[in-house]
Protein backbone atom coordinates (compact mmCIF):
# COMPACT_ATOMS: atom_id res chain seq x y z
CA UNK A 1 0.00 0.00 0.00
CA UNK A 2 2.53 2.40 0.47
CA UNK A 3 5.35 1.16 -1.73
CA UNK A 4 6.01 4.22 -3.56
CA UNK A 5 6.26 6.28 -0.53
CA UNK A 6 9.13 3.50 0.92
CA UNK A 7 10.51 3.76 -2.57
CA UNK A 8 10.75 7.30 -2.37
CA UNK A 9 11.98 7.21 0.97
CA UNK A 10 14.63 4.86 -0.25
CA UNK A 11 16.27 7.39 -2.92
CA UNK A 12 17.49 9.83 0.05
CA UNK A 13 18.07 7.13 2.96
CA UNK A 14 18.05 3.91 3.83
CA UNK A 15 15.77 2.79 6.20
CA UNK A 16 16.17 -1.28 7.60
CA UNK A 17 13.08 -3.57 7.39
CA UNK A 18 12.50 -3.10 10.89
CA UNK A 19 12.17 1.02 10.80
CA UNK A 20 10.06 0.36 7.54
CA UNK A 21 7.51 -1.36 9.62
CA UNK A 22 7.60 1.43 12.31
CA UNK A 23 7.20 4.24 9.85
CA UNK A 24 4.37 1.93 8.04
CA UNK A 25 2.56 1.31 11.08
CA UNK A 26 2.44 4.77 12.00
CA UNK A 27 0.28 5.96 9.08
CA UNK A 28 -3.02 6.19 7.95
CA UNK A 29 -4.41 5.31 5.03
CA UNK A 30 -6.95 7.86 3.47
CA UNK A 31 -8.94 7.65 0.30
CA UNK A 32 -10.42 11.05 -1.10
CA UNK A 33 -13.44 11.14 -3.81
CA UNK A 34 -12.92 14.01 -6.47
CA UNK A 35 -13.27 17.42 -4.52
CA UNK A 36 -13.27 16.09 -1.16
CA UNK A 37 -11.07 17.93 1.25
CA UNK A 38 -7.58 17.21 2.69
CA UNK A 39 -7.49 20.84 4.46
CA UNK A 40 -10.14 23.79 4.97
CA UNK A 41 -9.46 27.19 5.92
CA UNK A 42 -9.99 27.84 9.70
CA UNK A 43 -8.71 24.20 10.33
CA UNK A 44 -5.28 23.35 12.22
CA UNK A 45 -3.63 21.09 9.97
CA UNK A 46 -3.43 17.86 11.71
CA UNK A 47 -1.13 16.13 9.22
CA UNK A 48 1.62 15.85 6.34
CA UNK A 49 0.42 14.21 3.13
CA UNK A 50 2.30 11.76 0.87
CA UNK A 51 0.09 11.47 -2.76
CA UNK A 52 -0.27 7.70 -3.38
CA UNK A 53 -2.36 8.54 -6.30
CA UNK A 54 -4.91 11.18 -7.34
CA UNK A 55 -3.97 14.83 -7.67
CA UNK A 56 -4.41 17.82 -5.14
CA UNK A 57 -4.77 21.73 -5.32
CA UNK A 58 -3.87 24.12 -2.72
CA UNK A 59 -5.47 27.08 -2.67
CA UNK A 60 -6.86 30.46 -0.75
CA UNK A 61 -10.14 32.35 -1.21
CA UNK A 62 -9.28 35.79 -1.62
CA UNK A 63 -11.52 38.81 -0.48
CA UNK A 64 -13.51 38.97 -3.24
CA UNK A 65 -13.85 35.72 -3.52
CA UNK A 66 -11.93 34.41 -6.31
CA UNK A 67 -9.94 31.23 -5.08
CA UNK A 68 -5.85 31.68 -5.57
CA UNK A 69 -3.72 27.82 -6.26
CA UNK A 70 -0.98 28.69 -4.90
CA UNK A 71 0.62 24.43 -5.08
CA UNK A 72 -0.19 21.56 -6.59
CA UNK A 73 0.59 17.68 -5.96
CA UNK A 74 0.55 14.62 -7.62
CA UNK A 75 1.61 11.27 -6.46
CA UNK A 76 4.91 11.27 -5.11
CA UNK A 77 4.46 14.90 -3.44
CA UNK A 78 3.73 15.59 0.18
CA UNK A 79 1.17 18.71 0.76
CA UNK A 80 0.50 20.41 3.85
CA UNK A 81 0.28 23.96 5.42
CA UNK A 82 3.54 24.09 7.05
CA UNK A 83 2.62 27.35 8.99
CA UNK A 84 -0.59 25.63 10.44
CA UNK A 85 0.63 22.76 11.20
CA UNK A 86 4.61 23.60 12.79
CA UNK A 87 2.42 25.83 14.91
CA UNK A 88 -0.67 24.21 15.23
CA UNK A 89 -2.67 27.84 14.40
CA UNK A 90 -5.81 27.57 11.98
CA UNK A 91 -5.29 27.47 8.70
CA UNK A 92 -5.62 29.93 5.73
CA UNK A 93 -5.62 27.41 3.36
CA UNK A 94 -7.91 24.82 1.51
CA UNK A 95 -6.21 21.37 0.35
CA UNK A 96 -8.75 19.78 -1.99
CA UNK A 97 -8.69 16.43 -4.49
CA UNK A 98 -8.88 16.65 -8.22
CA UNK A 99 -9.00 13.36 -8.52
CA UNK A 100 -10.48 10.41 -7.12
CA UNK A 101 -7.26 10.08 -4.98
CA UNK A 102 -5.03 7.96 -1.75
CA UNK A 103 -2.59 10.02 0.50
CA UNK A 104 -0.62 8.43 3.63
CA UNK A 105 -1.36 10.47 6.40
CA UNK A 106 1.97 10.99 8.97
CA UNK A 107 0.01 12.81 12.04
CA UNK A 108 1.18 15.66 13.57
CA UNK A 109 0.76 14.54 17.43
CA UNK A 110 3.52 11.45 15.87
CA UNK A 111 5.85 12.92 14.28
CA UNK A 112 8.41 13.84 16.93
CA UNK A 113 8.17 10.52 18.40
CA UNK A 114 8.81 9.25 15.03
CA UNK A 115 11.21 11.01 14.46
CA UNK A 116 12.67 10.11 17.41
CA UNK A 117 12.97 6.53 16.78
CA UNK A 118 13.63 6.54 13.39
CA UNK A 119 16.19 9.70 12.96
CA UNK A 120 16.71 9.26 9.56
CA UNK A 121 13.85 10.17 8.73
CA UNK A 122 14.58 13.64 10.09
CA UNK A 123 17.12 13.47 7.28
CA UNK A 124 14.85 12.84 4.36
CA UNK A 125 11.86 15.18 5.89
CA UNK A 126 14.88 18.10 5.86
CA UNK A 127 15.93 17.41 2.03
CA UNK A 128 12.18 16.89 0.87
CA UNK A 129 11.38 20.27 2.23
CA UNK A 130 14.37 22.01 0.96
CA UNK A 131 13.23 21.09 -2.31
CA UNK A 132 10.39 22.59 -1.92
CA UNK A 133 11.94 25.39 -0.50
CA UNK A 134 13.94 25.99 -3.74
CA UNK A 135 11.48 25.59 -5.82
CA UNK A 136 9.91 28.42 -3.97
CA UNK A 137 12.65 30.42 -3.83
CA UNK A 138 12.54 30.10 -8.48
CA UNK A 139 9.19 30.32 -8.53
CA UNK A 140 9.37 33.97 -7.49
CA UNK A 141 12.30 34.26 -10.15
CA UNK A 142 9.55 33.44 -12.66
CA UNK A 143 6.88 35.29 -11.08
CA UNK A 144 8.68 38.29 -10.87
CA UNK A 145 10.35 37.82 -14.77
CA UNK A 146 8.59 36.12 -16.72
CA UNK A 147 5.33 36.92 -18.47
CA UNK A 148 1.93 35.31 -18.22
CA UNK A 149 2.48 33.06 -21.42
CA UNK A 150 6.37 32.35 -20.92
CA UNK A 151 4.85 31.07 -17.68
CA UNK A 152 2.57 28.64 -18.83
CA UNK A 153 5.06 27.61 -21.80
CA UNK A 154 7.27 27.12 -18.99
CA UNK A 155 4.60 25.16 -16.78
CA UNK A 156 3.63 23.45 -19.54
CA UNK A 157 7.59 21.76 -20.31
CA UNK A 158 8.31 21.14 -16.87
CA UNK A 159 4.94 19.84 -16.00
CA UNK A 160 3.21 18.16 -18.86
CA UNK A 161 1.36 15.51 -16.70
CA UNK A 162 -0.07 18.69 -14.87
CA UNK A 163 -1.03 20.03 -17.95
CA UNK A 164 -3.20 16.67 -18.96
CA UNK A 165 -4.63 16.00 -15.87
CA UNK A 166 -5.55 19.38 -14.26
CA UNK A 167 -8.70 21.52 -15.42
CA UNK A 168 -7.23 24.29 -17.73
CA UNK A 169 -8.87 27.08 -15.13
CA UNK A 170 -6.99 25.69 -12.33
CA UNK A 171 -3.94 25.70 -14.14
CA UNK A 172 -4.97 29.65 -15.14
CA UNK A 173 -5.34 30.34 -11.47
CA UNK A 174 -1.80 28.62 -10.80
CA UNK A 175 -0.21 31.08 -13.02
CA UNK A 176 -2.44 34.10 -12.38
CA UNK A 177 -4.35 34.93 -15.23
CA UNK A 178 -7.80 34.24 -16.62
CA UNK A 179 -9.25 31.00 -18.10
CA UNK A 180 -9.55 32.82 -21.57
CA UNK A 181 -5.77 34.00 -21.57
CA UNK A 182 -4.69 29.95 -21.43
CA UNK A 183 -7.18 28.83 -24.31
CA UNK A 184 -5.63 32.17 -26.61
CA UNK A 185 -1.81 31.04 -25.74
CA UNK A 186 -3.06 27.50 -26.31
CA UNK A 187 -3.93 28.07 -29.69
CA UNK A 188 -1.35 29.72 -30.72
CA UNK A 189 2.11 27.89 -31.34
CA UNK A 190 5.07 29.02 -28.77
CA UNK A 191 6.52 32.15 -30.17
CA UNK A 192 8.91 32.57 -27.13
CA UNK A 193 9.83 29.10 -25.21
CA UNK A 194 11.56 29.61 -22.28
CA UNK A 195 15.28 27.99 -22.67
CA UNK A 196 16.65 27.66 -19.28
CA UNK B 1 32.12 33.57 17.89
CA UNK B 2 29.32 30.82 17.11
CA UNK B 3 27.53 31.84 20.36
CA UNK B 4 24.33 33.11 19.20
CA UNK B 5 24.38 29.77 16.73
CA UNK B 6 24.49 27.72 19.46
CA UNK B 7 21.18 29.35 21.49
CA UNK B 8 19.24 29.23 18.04
CA UNK B 9 20.22 25.96 17.84
CA UNK B 10 19.12 25.01 21.77
CA UNK B 11 15.61 26.68 20.94
CA UNK B 12 15.24 22.97 18.32
CA UNK B 13 17.52 20.17 19.74
CA UNK B 14 19.93 19.94 22.58
CA UNK B 15 23.21 18.98 21.68
CA UNK B 16 25.82 17.73 24.24
CA UNK B 17 28.85 19.84 24.98
CA UNK B 18 31.16 17.58 22.47
CA UNK B 19 28.68 17.75 19.59
CA UNK B 20 28.75 21.81 19.59
CA UNK B 21 32.74 21.47 19.76
CA UNK B 22 32.37 19.12 17.01
CA UNK B 23 29.47 21.83 15.31
CA UNK B 24 31.89 24.96 15.94
CA UNK B 25 35.39 22.69 14.37
CA UNK B 26 33.17 22.19 11.26
CA UNK B 27 32.19 26.25 10.71
CA UNK B 28 34.36 28.85 8.93
CA UNK B 29 34.09 32.38 10.88
CA UNK B 30 33.66 35.01 7.85
CA UNK B 31 33.64 39.19 8.10
CA UNK B 32 31.90 41.09 5.08
CA UNK B 33 32.51 44.23 4.62
CA UNK B 34 29.51 46.66 3.35
CA UNK B 35 28.06 45.40 -0.55
CA UNK B 36 30.32 42.09 0.18
CA UNK B 37 29.03 39.11 -1.86
CA UNK B 38 28.28 35.68 -0.18
CA UNK B 39 27.08 34.37 -3.52
CA UNK B 40 27.55 35.83 -6.97
CA UNK B 41 25.03 34.80 -10.27
CA UNK B 42 26.48 31.99 -12.21
CA UNK B 43 28.93 30.92 -8.83
CA UNK B 44 27.74 27.31 -7.48
CA UNK B 45 26.49 28.35 -3.83
CA UNK B 46 29.12 26.73 -1.76
CA UNK B 47 27.63 27.20 1.96
CA UNK B 48 24.61 27.72 4.01
CA UNK B 49 25.45 31.02 6.17
CA UNK B 50 24.24 31.92 9.59
CA UNK B 51 24.14 35.52 10.44
CA UNK B 52 26.00 35.89 13.47
CA UNK B 53 26.00 39.96 12.69
CA UNK B 54 24.82 42.34 10.03
CA UNK B 55 22.03 42.07 7.34
CA UNK B 56 22.08 40.56 3.35
CA UNK B 57 19.80 40.82 0.97
CA UNK B 58 18.90 38.14 -1.66
CA UNK B 59 18.18 39.32 -5.23
CA UNK B 60 18.30 38.52 -8.85
CA UNK B 61 18.66 41.42 -11.72
CA UNK B 62 15.57 40.70 -14.42
CA UNK B 63 16.68 41.32 -18.14
CA UNK B 64 15.45 44.90 -18.44
CA UNK B 65 18.63 45.23 -15.38
CA UNK B 66 16.29 46.22 -12.54
CA UNK B 67 17.50 44.31 -9.26
CA UNK B 68 14.51 42.03 -7.70
CA UNK B 69 14.91 41.24 -4.22
CA UNK B 70 13.28 38.10 -2.71
CA UNK B 71 14.99 37.68 0.51
CA UNK B 72 16.56 39.64 3.73
CA UNK B 73 18.57 38.13 6.38
CA UNK B 74 19.33 39.65 9.62
CA UNK B 75 21.10 37.96 12.87
CA UNK B 76 19.53 34.12 13.93
CA UNK B 77 18.91 33.91 10.23
CA UNK B 78 20.20 30.79 7.61
CA UNK B 79 20.37 32.26 4.11
CA UNK B 80 21.57 30.75 1.10
CA UNK B 81 20.06 29.27 -2.02
CA UNK B 82 19.12 26.11 -1.61
CA UNK B 83 18.99 25.14 -4.94
CA UNK B 84 22.25 25.80 -6.54
CA UNK B 85 23.19 24.16 -2.53
CA UNK B 86 21.26 21.22 -2.94
CA UNK B 87 21.98 20.40 -6.58
CA UNK B 88 25.46 21.77 -7.13
CA UNK B 89 24.42 23.84 -9.86
CA UNK B 90 24.91 27.52 -11.23
CA UNK B 91 22.78 30.06 -8.70
CA UNK B 92 20.53 32.71 -10.41
CA UNK B 93 21.02 34.72 -7.21
CA UNK B 94 23.21 37.29 -5.08
CA UNK B 95 23.48 37.29 -1.82
CA UNK B 96 25.15 40.50 -0.64
CA UNK B 97 25.78 42.66 3.09
CA UNK B 98 23.55 45.98 3.32
CA UNK B 99 26.56 46.16 6.48
CA UNK B 100 29.25 45.33 7.67
CA UNK B 101 28.70 41.22 8.52
CA UNK B 102 29.50 38.16 9.85
CA UNK B 103 28.51 34.55 9.15
CA UNK B 104 28.86 31.43 9.83
CA UNK B 105 29.60 29.42 7.31
CA UNK B 106 28.43 26.11 6.57
CA UNK B 107 30.36 24.73 3.70
CA UNK B 108 28.28 22.06 1.30
CA UNK B 109 30.85 19.69 1.47
CA UNK B 110 31.19 19.03 4.72
CA UNK B 111 27.13 18.95 5.82
CA UNK B 112 26.02 15.39 5.24
CA UNK B 113 28.94 14.43 7.05
CA UNK B 114 28.88 16.77 9.76
CA UNK B 115 24.62 15.48 9.90
CA UNK B 116 26.06 11.98 10.04
CA UNK B 117 27.84 12.53 13.33
CA UNK B 118 25.18 14.72 14.90
CA UNK B 119 21.76 13.58 13.41
CA UNK B 120 19.95 16.18 15.45
CA UNK B 121 21.61 19.14 13.22
CA UNK B 122 19.03 16.70 10.58
CA UNK B 123 16.05 17.57 12.91
CA UNK B 124 17.33 21.26 13.32
CA UNK B 125 17.88 21.98 9.64
CA UNK B 126 14.44 20.50 9.16
CA UNK B 127 12.40 22.53 11.16
CA UNK B 128 14.27 25.78 10.20
CA UNK B 129 13.75 25.05 6.44
CA UNK B 130 9.83 24.33 7.27
CA UNK B 131 9.76 27.04 8.82
CA UNK B 132 11.50 29.52 6.02
CA UNK B 133 9.15 27.44 3.35
CA UNK B 134 6.02 28.31 5.60
CA UNK B 135 6.89 32.19 5.41
CA UNK B 136 7.14 31.72 1.68
CA UNK B 137 3.57 29.88 1.53
CA UNK B 138 2.10 33.01 3.30
CA UNK B 139 3.61 35.01 1.39
CA UNK B 140 2.35 33.83 -1.41
CA UNK B 141 -0.98 34.83 0.39
CA UNK B 142 0.45 38.45 0.66
CA UNK B 143 1.39 38.86 -2.54
CA UNK B 144 -1.69 37.75 -4.01
CA UNK B 145 -4.54 39.31 -1.63
CA UNK B 146 -3.09 42.76 -0.16
CA UNK B 147 -2.35 45.93 -2.19
CA UNK B 148 0.91 47.47 -2.03
CA UNK B 149 0.64 49.78 0.81
CA UNK B 150 -1.12 46.60 2.80
CA UNK B 151 1.99 45.00 2.41
CA UNK B 152 4.25 48.05 3.36
CA UNK B 153 2.08 48.54 6.43
CA UNK B 154 2.65 44.48 7.39
CA UNK B 155 6.13 44.14 6.25
CA UNK B 156 6.38 47.21 9.00
CA UNK B 157 4.96 45.58 12.01
CA UNK B 158 6.14 42.45 11.31
CA UNK B 159 9.52 43.34 11.15
CA UNK B 160 10.01 46.47 11.77
CA UNK B 161 14.19 46.29 12.62
CA UNK B 162 14.23 46.05 9.10
CA UNK B 163 12.25 49.45 8.12
CA UNK B 164 14.96 50.88 10.51
CA UNK B 165 18.34 49.08 8.79
CA UNK B 166 17.38 48.29 5.27
CA UNK B 167 17.32 51.37 2.37
CA UNK B 168 13.98 52.72 1.64
CA UNK B 169 14.78 51.62 -2.08
CA UNK B 170 15.15 47.83 -1.04
CA UNK B 171 12.37 47.68 1.11
CA UNK B 172 10.86 49.24 -2.06
CA UNK B 173 12.24 46.27 -4.05
CA UNK B 174 11.31 43.56 -1.96
CA UNK B 175 7.47 44.57 -2.08
CA UNK B 176 7.98 45.08 -5.63
CA UNK B 177 7.00 49.08 -6.14
CA UNK B 178 8.65 52.30 -6.32
CA UNK B 179 10.85 54.04 -3.58
CA UNK B 180 8.86 56.77 -4.44
CA UNK B 181 5.70 54.82 -3.37
CA UNK B 182 6.91 53.93 0.14
CA UNK B 183 8.16 58.11 0.19
CA UNK B 184 4.34 58.72 -0.33
CA UNK B 185 2.42 55.90 1.90
CA UNK B 186 5.44 56.44 4.97
CA UNK B 187 4.28 60.31 4.01
CA UNK B 188 0.58 59.61 5.57
CA UNK B 189 -0.76 57.63 8.50
CA UNK B 190 -1.88 54.26 7.73
CA UNK B 191 -5.54 54.40 6.47
CA UNK B 192 -5.95 50.65 6.57
CA UNK B 193 -4.09 48.58 8.91
CA UNK B 194 -3.64 45.03 8.64
CA UNK B 195 -5.92 42.86 11.12
CA UNK B 196 -4.57 39.62 11.36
Amino acid sequence: MYNSLLAHIRRFVSLTREEENILINALRHKKLRKKEFLLKEQQVCPANHFVLKGCFRMYFIQENGVEQIIQFAIENWWITDYQSLDWQLPSRFYIQAIEPSEVAVLDYSITADLCNQIPKLDRYFRLIVQRAFAASQQNLLFIYTFSGEERYHHFNEAFPEFIQRVPQYMVASYLGFTPEFVSKIKSRPASRRISR
